[in-house]
């Protein structure tokens, strides 16, 4: 089995293309803060009364188009940050390099279209649920890969 | 001071337990998700209109049921999220073997715990408490030892 | 290029500098949950029926002292975590000291800052924004480098 030092060198390409990709969605989760503050500025919905552009303002908290901003980036937590901690640790399994290439590629790329589903054109069912599903799946299957190496 | 390389080997029995319980963790978070949308299909409550199974149904935020599984899910992201990072750099620290893993044991089990007595079995207080302040000890203490190595 | 062994070392300053900040950083995530805590006491407002301290309160949702802090608690999700993992990547990245180490105590005391203003002391605008994107700032300049790195 290869050592961690060449596993975690950017000459691995496992670990080059999970670098990759969690570099990308971080960019992508970040870029939740700034639409929901367009949605928030475009609706006049602030959170705090220090928020409030105009003393004509109240605080407001269920405008639909933020909310719906705010469900997507939630998802994005509960689902991108997971990923991150059991992505490394399965790097660390040495695996298949055609394997896990793929399964981040897949993680990236569905939780990519799953925000542009939810949160930027809102396209009907089951796109959103089968872009959740897609990297819910691969992340699950590495949590396992995981899970077996750690356990024997 | 052992090096990185062994540290993040699967053959250190540190880093061997921090893995399966991260892995473990990983899988009991996205059960939340899981059971988030059991919950909503039983008492049909759907966040987003594109979400509704019948013309019938509007979009609805306050069934106590679906709250209840998302306010347990929303503390495991504040919760385990964190340990995932600082359980890394604890076992960087090449703590003591016993010690690091009856205290990532801690973490999975109370974690597991809090879920069940939260989202699951409705369980009077302390119950609920208790499991989190035992999962926050650990995770504290880690954070601790985590400062005093870098600190000096 | 320095091994993956060596950036992962203490003696490394830059990782010796991450591991500092993680840790103090987690250890104020986990404060946003004594805090909210105690403004749930203070106010009487909790959400869940076996929290109830007497048979004459009910569950309450909506106090504005508990939601502020939840809302400053759901902004270090939203950005500390994703700074935990791409902070870890960057330092696999061997970057020079001197800027990472900077960056590193940007989002450490921005994310300090963040909270202060928020939800111990609430300060008017823009010192909440200017935090913010400090943090926000120093954390994307490392996703950059991370996915350049990783690039080519």
């Amino acid at each position: 089995m290869a050592s961690p030092v060449e596993l975690l060198s950017l000459s691995n390409p496992v670990f080059k293309s999970f670098t990759f990709w969690v570099g990308v969605l971080v960019i992508k989760i970040f870029l939740m803060s700034l639409l929901t503050a367009v949605q928030r500025f475009k609706t006049k919905t602030f959170a705090n009364p220090e928020d409030l552009m105009s003393p004509k303002l109240k605080v407001k908290f269920d405008d639909p188009n933020v909310e719906r901003v705010r469900r997507a980036h939630r998802n994005d937590l509960e689902n991108i940050l997971p990923f991150f901690a059991i992505g490394l640790l399965y790097v660390l399994t040495n695996p298949a390099a055609f394997v896990a290439i793929n399964l981040f590629r897949a993680v990236g790329i569905a939780r990519i279209v799953h925000t542009i589903v939810y949160a930027v054109v809102v396209v009907p069912q089951p796109s959103r649920a089968l872009a959740f599903f897609v990297a819910l799946g691969a992340t699950v299957y590495m949590a396992l890969q995981v899970v077996l190496a750690a356990a024997f």
